[in-house]
């Protein structure tokens, strides 16, 4: 039967169908429960849109910068494992996708390709994601993204111990260098990790590059404040897809205190459950400088490499235009807070959603 | 078996096994995921009404006034592209039951039949829907519905650039010339169209006709209140059954801000989601001066046309009728906000509805 | 298969076993769309109720007095059309159920048996219920009833015309002179009904008797502050199981309010959903004197004459008064508000219900 | 098929498999419609949790204090009824297990092995659970267990009737002793039982023993508030795990107006509903000092003796661990209110969960 997607779900079923189902669930899967994975979809879904109508919409523009850099749409492609087992291309597909359609894209830790032959192949800019594990490693791989070109130092902070996807448990899944998940099968036996990012490190990590650092998997107005404090370029609010800490809100739902607790003092990201270009402009309404997908984009490459994730992103861009015009926005820094209206504001009936 | 309609649901499933399965969709679907669709029916339902016993309501008039046109109960319908489809009579017939009932069909840009021969089989008061196109092709159809007849303008617009009512994208449905569906399959490539109506067309459109002027589709205040500054006679909340912008409040939801803002300046009126006689009572209670009907008598028309039409609108008004006297009302200017319970008033329980 | 009930819910499922099926619906059927039906229930799922322990719970009274008349347990029998169809013994089997438990069976107004025969045969204390539909008519009914020895008049208000239960038109039901089912097919044609009761009659049916005069089925405290103006000595707060006007909120909803409109100058029943002990609880704890049952008593009846109604009297009694004994409650004046909690009082998490 | 459990949940579906219907029923039911039971766990669910990161939290120690006892970790074994149905092991399987770990057993007060064998297998400290019954029988118990070695005297107090666990009725399930289930089938019709315990019987359990006393079922903060005037040593929250008094709140819900009354004048304890270590740890943040877990431990027994005890033992200890790091808690003594956030705190978005 022949594929002909329309949005970012038909590549969901799609990938599904040609993982193995090992693999699958290692990008399907939750912490635990995956209470949050769901609850990153409806709190998304309960946030209403406000459109306005009979605007001058019809030249618009998605062009934006994060971190001097411009971008031609506020969608950037997140850190993720597994890209190696969804296709031949992995990293080097992925990054050339985002490349050519103008965002970025952010490499995971542990690429299938050297972080060298990935920024070749993609041009830039790229940005460069950091597991901190050992002081000695840390400072060879940041110096190497820094000398290969990488703009940007995104530290994962939410892995201090590895995920409980209990499906991947299950499968007794084991996708070599992935820091989040080592611990394959049984009980929790064994929670020891490489000591984790602390805050103190972000001083050493100055140290060591002039990347800008961006600091990924916050959930709080705490941490967020903290981040300001250390000085960090940007907080990228994430609660990674639902993939580590069961049981927390969804991302969107964390995203509004951590815009008051930044106060304009840090660009903030966000992902977790973004699936429609209207949940960009969702994310954005509520404080977001730009968003990542996850998921979506590994379900593009591993349908069709490359152009699979390309059309993934063109999908999210192009709703997120229709979405802009909707609004009567014909520009990313029109976007604020009236394009939204959340339970409990002025309307809404309690139950209808 | 043999066809015995009791409500207005009947009507909705006969029509789904007598109308081609792409009409059908074209009919049934909304935009993107169908959250705003399914969100117009639960909002309805989660408003409680208030009935009052032991008051005279044995003679009730449910007669009421639209921009000075007596109409003897206040549901209209709504301009609806794809009527000849579901049936031969398609506008003619349609138009022709409102007619018969002594309300007001609204006739749709996109006609089967000339507006001409419309007005002229079914007599009036007819209103006329026009889509701005082409300032040239507005201005020809503009004179012609006023020559014709036709006693009031309902400009539409919240059609900045086509639906993506997805289901029709599936069947790569080709309406011909229904304005709604241009884009019949794959990625959102092309979003160009005509340059929409603007709120400074509002000024030249009074330039053309005598004709008052209806805003249809808006959803919220801010929109309201500048239709109330273009000086335009009545607001007409729609979020057009849920096929524009998805994930937006219900159109009911909306209907107290706008109501507020219009604060009796202009008409006010309603579509999307009215299945119930009482659905009619609670938008009324609202603030709506009337409201609009498409899919039911969309339904109506495909089963048996113009008498199709005659009783899904009948069984609307007798309906209504029932709900007014059981809250000890016996016109339409009786009804007022003490009608309707809305959640988090007195006496609801959270998780009841 | 034995039948062993141990609830309510089984003589339930019990009786549409054994009832023709037009006969269940006709008991079952709710108006419309039968939201209220289901309202009536999650509405009392969602209240909490407050055990206290460790009090000498070990001698419980259940009694209680309603119009001065001494009852054993607060729930009564609440006047129902269709009992000639659930079982030969009808009235005579349900009132003599009652009347052998001590409490008291409130005759309907189409009884199958003559109502001196069923008073004759059940003993009392017996209350009549009346549909008010022409003067003459009515005279001769309230007198009968009171030579016969019934001591109240229950007055059902919130018929002024016949219910839309849409099964029952499915099914044209014809349950002979039952006032709730005139109009058993098709549209909503004739809506004529004889005069329904007007507040102005409460003081002509004065002047026909010295029973004291209930009001049954109030909604709002709108009516309720009218009944306590016209003197009448209860307010019986029901929405006819769901039978009449959908979309309401459930009886145990509007009861707070009307309780708060009563303020003490009348007793308050309520019934509309009660099926297990705790109701009976929940709604004495939310200021009702007593409360009716419907449904329930017609299964009983149903499945087996007067001893089912006993039965499922039995268990109404039983689990009220475990209810009672682990709220620390002794007797029925020391139930009042602090025995339950409703939704949005200390402690409610939203959506664990 | 192997059994790798790596949940508590696994053990529930594998006991449901080993167990004799009736008893998984006596094991699984709640009393009446079960509301509670679900509630137990919607809410646990309903919390969320906030994660911290980039703190030093390679170090945790889970050890705490409870009546002046340590124990390991804050999960404690509740006593239950049926464990000799459960495994040939029975209590002193389940005591080992939990003294193996560090933790403390509750005995059950109808052990099938006496409590000096009990407490001579497994080694202490074992609490011993009293249900009240006669003044002689009470006194006798009392005595043993001090003598025996017990360390607490944990009094249940929310069975002044027997349970209507309506499973166990159509079963005609006879546990023997186990006095929740004295009424095996039919109608209720004999509620009396044994006095239960007043509050006036404190003072004469404090003229028997010098252990400490534990007051176990409570919901409320009137209860509570009387508890800290009696002078007990310990308040345990419970519902019995949905098994006495359906439709109140959940444990977790009622636990803050609790903790809130005993104004840390008492220890606090909680069941009903804790399946994950995140769960525990909810608990602790809304006050909790340590959780009891009952339908768990009975699950590993069921599969496996005192080593299916240990693993579901470990798993909650295993989770805590995890939920305490991610949450840059290293301590018990850290967890505090900021750990959690409810529904209606900042964020929220209704129907998001």
């Amino acid at each position: 039967m022949s594929f002909e997607p329309i949005n970012v779900f038909d590549y969901e079923a799609r990938a599904e169908q040609v993982l193995h189902k090992d693999h699958w669930d290692f990008i399907d899967a939750g912490d635990f429960d995956e209470l949050t994975v769901r609850r990153n979809r409806t709190a998304f879904d309960a946030i209403a849109l406000r459109p306005k109508f009979m605007l001058d919409v019809q030249s618009r523009d998605l062009s934006t910068k994060v971190l001097g850099q411009e971008i031609s749409f506020p969608v950037l492609l997140a850190p993720c494992a597994g890209q190696g087992r969804c296709h031949e291309e992995a990293e080097k597909g992925a990054a050339s996708a985002a490349t050519s359609l103008g965002t970025i894209y952010c490499i995971n830790f542990n690429s299938r390709y050297s972080i060298e032959d990935v920024i070749q192949t993609a041009g830039g800019p790229l940005w460069f994601q950091l597991y901190h594990q050992t002081t000695s490693g840390t400072e060879t791989m940041v110096r190497r993204a820094e000398d290969a070109g990488y703009s940007a130092l995104c530290v994962t902070v939410d892995v201090p111990f590895p995920t409980r996807k209990e499906r991947d448990i299950r499968n007794a899944y084991r996708p070599g260098g992935d820091p989040g998940t080592r611990s394959p099968a049984g009980a929790i036996r064994h929670l020891e990790w490489d000591p984790p990012i602390q805050w103190k490190d972000i001083e050493w990590l100055r140290s060591l590059t002039k990347m800008p650092i961006i600091i990924k998997g916050l959930r709080t107005a705490e941490d967020a404040r903290l981040c300001v404090e250390h000085g960090v370029e940007a907080v990228y609010v994430s609660n990674h897809g639902g993939r580590q800490v069961d049981g927390t809100l969804s991302a969107i739902e964390t995203l509004p205190e951590i815009v008051d607790a930044v106060n304009g003092q840090a660009e903030i990201y966000l992902d977790s459950g973004v699936r429609r270009g209207a949940d960009v402009l969702r994310a954005l309404a509520l404080g977001a400088d730009a968003v990542f997908v996850g998921r979506p984009f590994l379900w593009g490459l591993a349908v069709n490499g490359k152009e699979g994730v390309r059309e993934v992103l063109a999908f999210l861009r192009d709703e997120l235009d229709r979405a802009m015009g909707f609004c009567g926005l014909t520009s990313i820094d029109q976007i604020d807070r009236s394009v939204v209206s959340l339970p409990g504001e002025a309307g809404w009936i309690q139950g209808a959603y």
